[in-house]
């Protein structure tokens, strides 16, 4: 089915030629197209009184998760995430080849002890908040690939951890302005499989076709209360090059779902597009936006981690695919990839997006 | 060739019926071994005056390699390096499919800002002091799937830059024990292709025949100054895992070469081995041990970071290989998954181990 993707002629007959998977500049083609045969997602109070809260597998009232620490709540986090993602899947933890996985704090301490007990052989992946799409698009080539029968890809986050990583400790009490996100405390996971899920007989199944992998992307911002303005113009470049790849238009997809990029980001990848002649303006969501309610939660720009794209895809994009509200959705999650050292040493905030074709058979 | 390996016929007929490349647990054997058709290193004054002084591409004696601060410094080597690795090739940044690459600063900022003027598709990936392995192993997939044509995996680490990171800054001047190891300043990369060496006629050709993932291994070491002692448990386990999954025995390898476990890690890893009736004594190496001298330079436990392994292995190993002096290495690198913040909170220190296996033909 694959090989329907657009007017993708050129690269059929370059396929042939070279015998490769690869189309246009920085896209793959899946023969055996991955089936996403479960999905989890878990977080916090805040998350579970947003507008998607009833569709969440879990909010956890406590923000700790019963731990000492913000860090060891996240990987509690990740851990719960995982093990709910087994459940629903109906497997065990050595039922699966690889976890691929990541997080936001500094050495991917969350993903390291959230999921060292599953004894799974990890590959730790770092994309900042674009890292579900890494880890998503890692896992379908290998499950596509015949290295493997089942991955999980997991990622997580947490509010208060990553205030303290990436601005302040909450105690501070610091102001946020308008352009800010918020961090969303969650951990989302799916497993990736070559056999179609046996549990779902009623529902859609749902594979992923293809991906198109980003290029950092550095347009100078510096501000790092303002990273949907430093992500856009990596989703508007990922995004251009998944039409230009498979010469498909924005209305092949019926969504196609940032990140993190919230109101202000938002806007700017729509201005982005129309520059270029693409206008996604009825195609185009954020689960940044989707996750909170701008007004009555006092989120500013949004919602953003690791976590927002990773929990907005299990509960909310995977619900539309599986009852066939939607077909085809380009999900693209959005990373900024600054560190605390870098925005204090007065670095700019280098952008990346992942972009993965998930469809609804 | 790779069906040659050890007695794997238990291996082949799983492999026939379920159409995987998977071997055993925690292992892939590669149908199309990719071949590693060029390598470069680019270190630090201290890593100029070791013993593989001579082998390294370049020696930078400024440790701030021209740029303000330790993490700006760390980008500078990893560009370099890859531009060299570039260069050596006869290749150009656009004949680069994917770099997957990773440091151990939070955030990978060494890597963000290092290679975004490549322009080059990205995977970040973090596996500590094992990210090199991490990184050749899914560029070699990406490679035997067809997925790409080339892939660059580059990993970096900055002695300043690390202890800064993980432990004092250096003004500190504080005091490390013998059990400690000394981040090496290096940048190792190579250059993985579906085609062999254009430029490498007369020698031999190297490719990658299979490689073992590692499982994140914790035996509760808690000391970050004997990071030897908390990794070992994990190569342990990843090389026994190599020797079940394709039902070989130690001799099958000429040199079996760990990342950085040092002088006090090396003796846990044959002492675990032994138990397992597996004498690894005669082909066992180190990166971190064969790096510096440990006397004349004061390293006490041996070298460490992201950088020893890639180094060591694209400056010494490639060039065993490619003259013919071993022909198959399983090349280990081991990384110990702790952050400043997971230590300081009391927090154990997992270790991680990636195996490559490596042959010339």
């Amino acid at each position: 089915m694959a090989e329907n993707i657009g007017d993708n002629k050129i690269d059929i007959k370059d396929k042939a030629k070279k015998g490769y998977k690869s189309v246009g500049k920085q896209s793959i083609v899946f023969n055996n197209p991955p089936y996403i045969i479960a999905e989890a997602s878990l977080v916090g109070k805040k998350e579970g009184e947003g507008p998607l809260g009833q569709l969440f597998d879990q909010a956890i009232e406590d923000p700790m998760i019963g731990k000492d620490n913000w860090e060891e709540a996240e990987s509690e986090l990740m851990k719960l995430a995982a093990q709910r993602v087994l459940m629903k899947a109906g497997l065990k933890n050595t039922d699966i080849r690889y976890l691929i996985g990541g997080d936001l704090l500094g050495q991917l301490i969350a993903t390291s002890f959230g999921i060292a007990e599953l004894q799974i052989p990890i590959f730790g992946v770092y994309g900042a908040c674009s890292t579900m799409g890494e880890a998503m698009t890692i896992g379908a080539i290998l499950i596509d690939g015949g290295y493997a029968d089942r991955v999980l890809a997991i990622t997580s986050s947490h509010f208060a951890g990553s205030e303290k990583q990436f601005r302040f400790p909450l105690d501070y009490g610091n102001q946020r302005p308008y352009s800010a996100s918020w961090t969303v405390t969650g951990s989302g996971a799916v497993i990736i499989s070559d056999q179609r899920a046996k549990n779902k007989v009623e529902e859609k199944d749902i594979v992923i076709t293809g991906v198109t992998s980003g290029k950092i992307v550095d347009y100078g911002i510096k501000d790092s209360m303002n990273m949907g303005a430093a992500m856009s113009p990596a989703a508007f470049e990922t995004i251009k090059q998944n039409f230009e790849d498979f010469n498909i238009k924005p209305d092949y997809y019926d969504k196609i779902i940032t990140g993190d990029l919230g109101y202000v980001g938002k806007n700017i990848l729509l201005e982005l597009l129309k520059e270029k002649d693409y206008d996604i303006t009825n195609q185009c969501m954020d689960c940044g936006i989707e996750i909170f309610d701008k007004e009555a939660q006092d989120t500013h720009a949004g919602g953003s981690g690791c976590g927002c794209s990773a929990v907005t895809f299990a509960a909310y994009i995977m619900k539309q695919l599986r009852e066939g509200k939607w077909k085809r959705v380009l999900f693209v999650p959005t990373g900024a990839l600054l560190s605390q050292v870098s925005f204090n040493e007065g670095n700019t905030i280098p952008g990346i997006a992942h972009a993965v074709m998930v469809e609804a058979f």
